[in-house]
């Protein structure tokens, strides 16, 4: 039998009623603000070509792996389920792989996954039983039917959302055809690119020497010489620039940060060029090249964005066949005293740089990153990301990093997603969990009501728009 | 003056109504369902000979290092308690051990001894007065008559208990006498083996050489040749099997596996069997065995359990006088991403292979543990171990594990006590800890009530008989 | 317009009304205990001479690194706050620094640092409106001239705070004067030292070398020899006894401890002296003599603390230019079950030793810490400290420490603070947090509301009073 489908309005919130009034209160203030998403992955090429999606299994499932893995994990094969593999296209129906994923839903009880969905299946599309094995089909169907209306075309959707601004992320040699294109059309979507250099950063990377040369052909840079490199590295940030971008992104294996004299620099670069960098040496290089990117920050204003810790395709026999980020990617311990301190001790003090911190280890936010980001002017916590962006995980962040670093050293919500329809959902679960947080410091009298009220707002709108830098954005959209 | 003894009906539940409420309508569903107890340390010789026991002291203290050692951290020496030394038993008066511990109760407040005791001693035994100073001649002698009755017999107790299936651990060298008794009289008691082959896998274990001859000796095969060697385990295992076994079970420091060429590990075997493997080679080789026992479960079906993380016998001068298991064994730093990586990199998408995954460092929960268990089909996380058997180690296993891996990629709760009268008390408490999660999640709407009390039945029977495989217990025993 | 400043009654405690109502019965209880700090950094002249402040800016802000670090963390240069850099004293008006700081109060929104100056203001100085850019004149008028009364003298406070004992913290080559003409003049309150050795007991220490010459010249020994080095510590730890002393402090960036023969510590002692030890010496001679002070403490009865894990001085300009302890200490990860082994090997049964082991790395609580005190005799744990001296901080202490260690081989409070206002506001939030937590075990059944009261009154007077030896202490203040 078919199950209703309940999104209750005080969701999230504490149990306690006394809590849970002054979360709702909070909440309601600041539920309709328009929504800020300065890190993400969702495909320019949407919002540029305004294409339809054609079905729930291409549009929600195939590209997702947080979806994909949770069954994979019970034994469900990823062919099954209209993942593509380095052989090219599944060849499964995406009817039948639909179905699969509906009657497998349980798995995501008590996951962030099952709230998103549900947010997007209730809200977005406006489904009022629960997905299960016997709504399968009507869902497929009902989705199948909605996406060819102009009305889940992304652009409306992009204007559904309320989005202020969208920032994807786009690598060092993409030309950003399709920030180029929404440009020139001059369409009003907020959408701007960041700058990730990983694959001409990164000597371990497998797309490293054919990036590199490809990053000199676009630069018309030697950038095979020390000096050439890093005048390219300045080039392409200032085309990404003129494409929106306020920040770098960042996503070394270590938090290492180096700084090395010239002599030592030009050497281990000759290395790095030639092929012949160690293991050891590609940790140093990448390390080398946070400070280097600090240090242009300083010109260009960028933001630097800092995501380490995730030891990537950590299943080989997967990795061979389907290729990267297919859920292997298994985070570790990750170290950020010691770490950061070459690039601080350069450039720590400058009033100039601000660097945004994320980490999948959850055992330094109170430990390093607070007490870090509590003392040095250049450092900002970002939320808590990945596997803990999550209503238990973003409890954890705020118990853990408040009471040392405050409030204002953190860089509010960032959905960091490819999943466009779930974005909506992802900033109401934050704006919810930081409601409740709230709320219980209020009930503590550890907080007035008033001055939670004011953090609700702050941390929706402020901290993300001071942290990413967008001062096209209004400082209160209030109005 | 006595206090009384109380046992609220809905203790461990949250203390806010509407969450109180929920908890106890999912724990009325679930108190009274039989025990899977599939890991543990009962001596099987109780069940086999099934004599009574004589005594509180020697039976519920002397063995009891969880006890014991709370009383040794507060300066009381640990003859006077009952626990026998290297020179052989303890010369304390039974009495007078049980009056010492009596009068030290209070140490355990807020630990999960003093509840597993109290309700050992109200539901068990029937006292009302809490132990005390006043009562420990009340409760020593109410307890020594009580054992002297039929009704007081482990096998009395084993179906008074209701114990669905109970699993022991015997070494790989045990003939398995009490579990061929039991079978030989045809007793209904459920009692199976598990295969822990510590003894003859670490080259460091203090009787690692003698259970090399006896293991060779045992199974007539050239133990000292690699595929002699290899197939000794292979019969031992099947000897284990016939004895009801589903499970081997792995202690190993460190969480380390390896997948060394042949040549590689003929090399390395050699060394071990000479003796002069290093600390190195020992961790080298214990980390090779798992993968090898991995192989063997591929054709046996065996589960693999691995329980890595204790630094065995920190304190020299107890363990020179006293020995092993005294209370003095503490967790270290674990890796799991690394260190699984050779054995999940050549079996982990094998669906024949499941491996249920323990940890005492809490820091991998979210971080390794939840991830790994969340993509990789072979991988089930064990329940909260051993110092995190407890209320608020178990609420934390859940609040940092389900997120990211769900419900169903663990395994329920297993007790992993040789204290057979706290059994009951132990699946007790995680089954009122577990409602009380579920209850959190259902009034912060997180789930419906009907899927917690879904959940709540799953992680009382279903997971725990998926996960060890125990095919003989029905699907649902509820009739 | 100017906000009410609220002292709730109640709060810190849990939103929920039964828990809420136990908890404010338990603190009722013990709220008015007097204090016990032992161990803390006010400054012992204060009392020698009881001279008045002058100044909220002098007093509160610029000394107290957990407030400037917060607006440095945002920009404001600290010579704007009076902090003095090794220039010499900052050339800021006070009471520009005091607006300034005052400006931007909500900083600390969420942080203990807003708790306990809100407590300062309203209790101690009796302000009934909020600290806020308005009432910054107020403020500053206020205190300077409450300072100037009797009432406000450093004695007086003292008296008013209801202080049974405060310890201060003074280094092994300091004369002591201030703790000798307090007792030469019989003042009556009880203010002791503590032995604190490091500048000659860290070969790395900046201060090493002179203070070692000093060590040699104020005890008459030959501390370039081993045996008179070793001597010259138990004259001066006698001379700290003579001033009340009961306990030594060690801060060492690690918990290593070491047990060498006494041919390998003279030779490593040469090198000490010799100014030639590396890094690794360095460390292993500080190893080594927490192995020594605990010889020592076996003959003079002296409780050590163990405080590692800091990172000092982790922002190198700013060390440059302004000095030691500017909020820029950063802890790290830190390892205790192999560290103290040495030591533990060679004295951790011994009745006579007492150590309090504190760290700024939770990790470990239930971990490494919980299991280690709750097996050995001579350790206890001190209290949730520095960044984590926090309502969050304390509560997950007692959540991940209890269940292992249980409550009677913890320290109970201590404020660790050289800003002596504080010092009721830090001890009151303690109270209340362990009031509230000891009120949800209460309401979850987990404790008896008769325990918990016999609890409360134990951690906040038994246990420190047993813990530092304070034996001139009466076992029970209320008479």
């Amino acid at each position: 039998m078919a199950k209703t489908l309940r999104l209750h309005p005080e969701r999230l919130f504490p149990s306690d009623p006394a809590a849970r009034a002054v979360a709702a209160r909070l909440y309601a203030e600041i539920r309709d603000l328009p929504i800020i998403s300065p890190h993400g992955h969702t495909d320019p090429a949407w919002f540029a070509e305004n294409a339809a999606w054609t079905d729930p299994t291409s549009l929600l499932l195939a590209p997702d792996h947080y979806l994909y893995r949770m069954l994979y994990s019970q034994g469900i094969p990823l062919e099954k389920l209209g993942v593509p593999s380095r052989q090219g296209p599944s060849g499964a129906d995406p009817r039948e792989a639909w179905r699969l994923f509906a009657s497998h839903f349980h798995l995501f009880r008590g996951t962030p996954s099952s709230i998103w969905l549900n947010h997007v299946f209730g809200e977005v599309f406006g489904f009022t039983q629960a997905l299960s094995t016997e709504t399968a089909d009507e869902y497929y169907d009902g989705i199948t039917a909605a996406l060819a209306t102009p009305a889940f075309r992304p652009r409306a959707l992009f204007d559904r959302f309320r989005i202020a601004l969208l920032a994807t992320t786009e690598g060092a040699v993409d030309e950003l055809p399709h920030h180029r294109a929404m440009r020139a059309e001059g369409w009003h979507g907020n959408v701007v690119t960041t700058y990730r250099p990983d694959s001409v950063v990164d000597p371990e990377h497998e797309e490293f020497a054919g990036a590199l040369a490809r990053f000199g052909n676009m630069t018309g840079e030697d950038v095979e010489s020390w000096d050439g490199y890093l005048l390219a590295h300045r080039k392409r940030r200032a085309d990404f620039i003129a494409m929106g971008a306020t920040a770098s992104d960042h996503g070394h294996p270590t938090a290492a940060t180096a700084d090395l004299s010239r002599p030592a620099v030009e050497a281990l670069f000759a290395k790095v060029v030639a092929g012949k960098a160690d293991a050891a040496e590609a940790e140093l290089f990448r390390a080398q090249m946070l400070t280097e990117m600090a240090r242009m920050s300083l010109d260009d204003g960028l933001v630097m964005q800092i995501h380490p810790g995730s030891f990537r395709n950590h299943n080989t026999q997967l990795f061979a066949a389907y290729g990267r980020d297919k859920g292997a990617d298994i985070p570790r311990q990750t170290e950020y005293v010691q770490a950061l301190r070459p690039l601080l001790g350069a450039h720590g003090n400058d009033p100039r740089l601000s660097i945004i911190l994320f980490t999948l280890d959850e055992t330094v936010y109170a430990r390093e990153l607070a007490p870090l980001a509590g003392h040095y002017p250049c450092l900002t916590l970002g939320p808590a990301w990945w596997f803990h962006d999550s209503p238990e995980g973003m409890r954890r962040f705020r118990e853990q990093v408040t009471e040392t670093a405050g409030f204002y050293n953190t860089a509010g919500f960032n959905d960091d997603t490819r999943a466009f329809l779930s974005i909506p959902a992802r900033h109401d679960v934050a704006r919810r969990v930081d409601s409740a947080f709230l709320a219980r410091l209020v009930t503590e009298q550890r907080l007035d009501e008033d001055e939670a009220a004011e953090l609700a707002f702050d941390l929706t709108w402020t901290l993300p728009r001071r942290a990413y830098r967008l001062n096209n954005l209004p400082a209160d959209p209030r109005g």
